[in-house]
């Protein structure tokens, strides 16, 4: 033993890890806030579960399973892609045309001068609009409310947010995405659309409803987590892909920020999916170009396709370009910082109440009628200019020159950005030639009235976006910069607006290529690459001095268990011991069931390991580990055996692959569900059959660092830790689990570590979270 | 006992697998061909080897060390950005020039109608040219030779060929390139471009040469192959980057095509070194429009930026699209299949003799020559269309309308194809509002000429590219098809070029995202885009059900151990314990100087299972696994001991992290160089500072599919079998290491297998496979 004693000798930095001074509580928030509901967050089962069982089922598939399994897939994101684009042109369809008519009726008002009317039909409709989204949202799916970005990303993470795969979740995301958006809350629809794109997804891999009968027997192949957590991703790409018309901004974004685990494979069916979706898109606005669409089919989405022209520029024009992206920068960290700052206000106030939620919900809305209505009147009217490329004043709803209060032949501008759509809003910003039509303190008030208006939109209760707000915010701020810059520049105040959009997207989200592809799509414009790849690259180099990603905040705050790819420095210094703990259920190979009964009642773990115990003086074998949901099955199907002895084959019999198959989330089986008489708890299970006898195993003097990259990278939710001699009675000594790499329950466990300088380097405001 | 029978029992499907059936003889080639030369191959080391030593290093890391490693990653991205456009924008210099020297001093000589002479002068130049790119690759660094993009691939997940990031393979890369090109070999450039890339990525990395005591501090944070992989990443990256102008394309052909391992901090830093490329390229391309580039300038490297107008189509465009689509899917894999049988049938010829390498490269270029002179003469002259957009016949080098040997005013198709560089060529082919300016049997001729040569002309010893060779013969082929469809389409001819380009790319190269962007950006039309998804997913579609894409073929045919994402189905039915192969060299914790001298001698291992011994009646313990670069530090700088003790913290002061820093490939340390004395063989070495304690395990009876998915995804060098049972005498089984993965390998011990059901599903072309 002196060579055990020398380790420890030489850990002597690291003496505050031993395990005899550490405390022993398990401090990590086990539990998160979806709305207000406190629900337990349970892990995905990505890991394939090599039974024998499973083996045998494999085994058994021949040619023309695999046909069928790979036939699905593609058939699945083509479904996919087909209903994502179908709905995402509904939904713009729908929002043109509400918020549309809104504008037009009380344009029309206006021009008859009948100011007070068209106030109170404005903000009457916007009211109406916003409470329905938000009564359908608070009491039939309260998972729907927010962007649903952060749900889908922890999804396909590992952690199971319940609720947001529900059929019921869709139609409110849907519909309440479109009526929010209508009712001229600065939210966006872009976040709503990845999420359905992922909820189509879930739904379609489910397969229809069990309940009646409408599965299909093909969808078999994918009734687990590993394979739905594919098409999720292919559905979060399409997300993208529909709101923006992006096909390849849509898989960079599901690659860059939605997935934690990507194959080749995977990238190529993402690409397939939104494929689908720029071909449909694309025959879709071929029938609005013929007028078939009310008033959409002149916007054709939101795609600004301001751009055609070639644009040149020179190294004169990288300065200002450069500051643009570092103020947007400060602007982007800030924004995020004040965001999660309202988040959590309105997370303690939505605790106590869904009336609070809703009367939140409607006084937003009015203020944001009062902004939209007041503020334009303290713009002056601008005479119009005479070498317009448009009318002038516009008395439809889109263009640059909106009337508003104005006398004929002047406009208001302030009126143009601000009494309008947000497409409509980004389009005139985006605008060239018109480096004439807006004032100063126009964009300024546009600027600051977007900046804080969307951070108190976006906690509403009703789905809500935050590209297209912090789009129009950074626009606005872009636009003025440009303005101030003048002639000094050979660019024009448009593309000082994309470039301010591109700098802002760039501080609060923090994407690199796709944002890039994604604006270069929306613009298309590629001549305008190098300056976009400048802009982000600096706004988002500044603002990640200060704080994370707008979602990774959210999620945070939302307390789901995300597991970073990277591990902390510090826990190269720990070893798997010193985090994992106990009491461990083990079970033997043939257990009785009482006692798996008993254990499956009295905790909620979701794995246990089995060993064998061969005859004395053999130390116990560790057979495998066996899931939480396959023993249920077991009980509920009472495969039972009175005697202690091996079933072999016959325990194939009795079980088809559908009775293992992972149900969507909270459909699975309950032990309170499970009535068992006194003779059959006494009677006995083999659970050989049904173990996964490859589970992954470390050494428990590993260092913690290398299970995390282990557990992370092979995205697993059990991990066995087996002791390193062999002398101790258990093969086993501890389960580690998501929970025991979250950062907040290491430093739980060794709160000396939380002072030591292996921490991330980061700058914060100090004098900013004193305020808050 | 009776639970390990059952095992067996119902196992009995796998009957062929157990132990005592299989034969023992490791068959997988350790050996690959690289040139003509046999090397063995190395793995390299991605894993952090986490010994004492290196744990005290990194602890005594403070705030500066981690600032010097931040700035010098993003200083190190910032060079690679800088040297590979200033390489790039030269190398088109370079070629635009020497190429366009030669096709003027020809075209001057055929407008006197000099004819034999011109012959001469242009079957010499390149005749010249390719032999200067032939010698120098043969004779200075025959690892040149080639795209270099397998290479790299290989690297990046794993495998260290010899001599492919030299300074001398660098120069030979750069000079060999643009001669081979100049010289009007089929060959391309981007396929250097990216070797080069990577090259600069990894000697800037490697930090200049110690020999001449140039390295720098600062940089000794890189010295690890895990560093070094990041950078070559983003080498390659900014080598596309150069090559096409395709910032975006870059990052993202590094992310789908080269790399195995990504992460997300991987794809921004990667995006801040295209980033670089473009805005460079950029500003020198503003210095070249202005005249002072030579000939060079009015192309502007190789963006074919034709259609800036914006593009109509509509739903009866899609089906000549998708037949498109499928046929460049069949071409595409009949190329992959006809490249690698001629790949093999030259590598027989080059293993000879260097003079056979030569004497090929030389018939090559003649006979193109030949055929690039000679086939124009077979076309007949067409008079200049009257309303001709550009100077017909063009006098010049570049254009449509080339005159050869026609009378003025008259202009020959053929030639302005064949006769012209492949930049011109692919111009021309690109180009709208052309639809009458080539004949079927031109263009035909032209594809036909195209799809052979290249495949001849990319194995000769010299940088050779494939991707323009794809992108001329697709378009070609494209243009084709646009003709034939002819006015049964609302797309020019032009874009049927495109298209056909993008379904070659397709079909050989297999990519889907990045090719897709790279023609994007190539042709600076976003509208294209919903067609351009298509053709690549159709022909990708097809091609994949023949055969792999091309460089996994070039790659294995070159004999590299190349680890896939996915284990193949039938590693599911064997155990890790089925392909573990001995015997294994174990080291004690304090082992004796000769034992260490005579394993190193007698085995190539590199790395070794670190056991302790404690007092009996206790199983011996697995302390971890050592190095073989260590053991060869600790010999060399004769760390002894005279007793067999622990040397605790002493140890750490002899050495500085520099002594085990990793050296560039084929530089380490060798065992022949250590010379002992008779007593220093006699004494002792404490290995326990420098065993990595944490290497990862598996236990023996664990799935060969789990294990191959633990080895990939942590990107492992030496994966430790551990015994399932505690009784055994030995705590370690085996090590696993790449080529036990190798699908030859399993196959070739358990050959049964073979004939298994559950390999991949491919078709095969069983008549092609019979001709040769």
């Amino acid at each position: 033993m002196s060579i055990n004693q020398s380790n420890g000798d030489s850990d002597s930095h690291t003496l505050p890890l031993l395990s005899s001074q550490r405390s022993i509580i398990n401090s990590t928030s086990q539990v998160a806030i979806v709305g207000s509901k406190v629900c337990p967050i349970e892990s995905l089962d990505f890991e394939i579960i090599e039974n024998e069982f499973f083996k045998q089922d494999w085994r058994s598939r021949g040619k023309v399973q695999i046909f069928q399994y790979i036939f699905m897939k593609w058939l699945l994101c083509f479904l996919i892609g087909l209903i994502v684009s179908l709905i995402g042109f509904c939904n713009n369809l729908a929002v043109e045309n509400l918020a549309g008519m809104k504008f037009v009726i009380t344009s029309n008002m206006m021009l008859q001068r009948r100011f007070g009317m068209a106030f109170l039909v404005f903000s009457a409709s916007n009211l109406g609009l916003t409470l329905f989204a938000s009564v359908i949202t608070a009491f039939v799916a309260p998972a729907a409310a927010g962007s649903g970005i952060p749900e889908v990303k922890a999804y396909l993470n590992g952690v199971d947010a319940p609720g947001i795969y529900t059929l019921r979740t869709l139609f409110v995301k849907i519909i309440g995405s479109i009526t929010a958006v209508s009712s001229s809350l600065l939210v966006g629809k872009a976040g709503p659309m990845v999420h359905t794109g992922a909820c189509v997804a879930s739904l379609l891999g489910q397969g229809g409803s069990k309940r009646f009968g409408l599965t299909w027997k093909w969808l078999r192949f994918f009734k687990n987590d590993r394979d739905r957590r594919d098409l999720v991703t292919c559905g979060s790409a399409a997300g993208i892909a529909a709101a923006f018309r992006s096909p390849v901004g849509g898989v960079l974004f599901a690659l860059e920020e939605m997935a934690s685990w990507w194959r080749s494979a995977l990238l190529w069916r993402a690409f397939f999916t939104t494929a689908i979706v720029a071909i449909v898109l694309r025959a879709l606005i071929d029938v609005c170009l013929s007028g078939k669409c009310g008033l959409f089919g002149k916007g054709g989405l939101i795609m600004f396709d301001v751009y055609s022209e070639s644009i040149s520029y020179h190294l004169v024009d990288v300065p200002p370009v450069f500051i643009l992206g570092v103020i947007g920068g400060i602007f982007g960290s800030f924004y995020n910082f004040l965001l999660e700052k309202v988040l959590r206000i309105y997370n303690l106030i939505n605790e106590k109440c869904i009336a609070y939620k809703i009367i939140i919900a409607c006084s937003i809305s009015v203020f944001t009628s009062c902004l939209l209505f007041g503020l334009p009147w303290f713009a002056s009217c601008t005479p119009c200019p005479p070498d317009a490329m448009e009318a002038c004043p516009t008395i439809g709803r889109s263009g640059n020159y909106k009337k508003f209060q104005c006398p004929p032949g002047h406009y208001n501008d302030l009126a143009s950005l601000i009494f309008n759509t947000n497409d409509d809003a980004i389009r005139n910003l985006f605008s060239k030639n018109t480096d004439s039509a807006f004032e100063y303190t126009s964009v300024l008030i546009f600027f600051v009235t977007c900046f804080f208006l969307s951070i108190f939109s976006y906690g509403v209760v009703a789905p809500a976006g935050l590209f297209v707000p912090v789009i129009v915010t950074g626009a606005s701020y872009g636009r003025f910069v440009g303005m101030l810059v003048g002639k000094h520049s050979s660019l024009n105040h448009g593309l000082y607006a994309v470039l301010g959009a591109a700098s802002f997207l760039g501080g609060s989200m923090r994407m690199t290529v796709s944002l890039c592809v994604i604006i270069l799509e929306l613009t298309n414009n590629l001549l305008l690459l190098p300056l976009i790849m400048l802009v982000l690259l600096v706004s988002k180099t500044v603002a990640d001095a200060f704080n994370g990603n707008i979602y990774d905040l959210i999620m945070k705050a939302k307390g789901f268990p995300y597991l970073e790819s990277h591990a902390e420095p510090y826990m190269r210094q720990l070893a798997v011991g010193d985090v994992v703990t106990g009491p461990l259920q083990l079970f033997n190979g043939i257990e009785k069931v009482s006692n798996i009964v008993f254990v499956l009642r009295t905790t909620g773990h979701n794995g246990f390991p089995v060993i064998d115990e061969p005859s004395l003086p053999e130390a116990p074998i560790l057979f495998g580990v066996i899931l939480r949901s396959h023993l249920l099955t077991l009980l509920k199907r009472k495969a039972f055996l009175s005697r202690p002895v091996l079933t072999g084959h016959n325990a194939f019999k009795q079980f088809s692959a559908n009775d293992f198959a992972k149900r969507g989330s909270g459909n699975g089986d309950k032990i309170e569900d499970i009535q068992l008489t006194e003779e059959e708890a006494e009677m006995f299970i083999d659970l050989h059959p049904f173990t996964n006898t490859s589970p992954y195993t470390v050494v428990e003097t590993m260092s913690l660092a290398k299970a995390h990259l282990l557990f992370r990278e092979v995205a697993l939710r059990h991990l066995l830790v087996i002791p390193k001699s062999s002398s101790r009675s258990s093969p086993v000594v501890g389960i580690l689990t998501r929970h025991d790499f979250m950062p907040e329950h290491i430093l739980g466990l060794h709160p000396l570590l939380v002072r030591s300088r292996w921490k991330r380097l980061r700058f914060r405001f100090p004098q900013l979270s004193r305020i808050f």
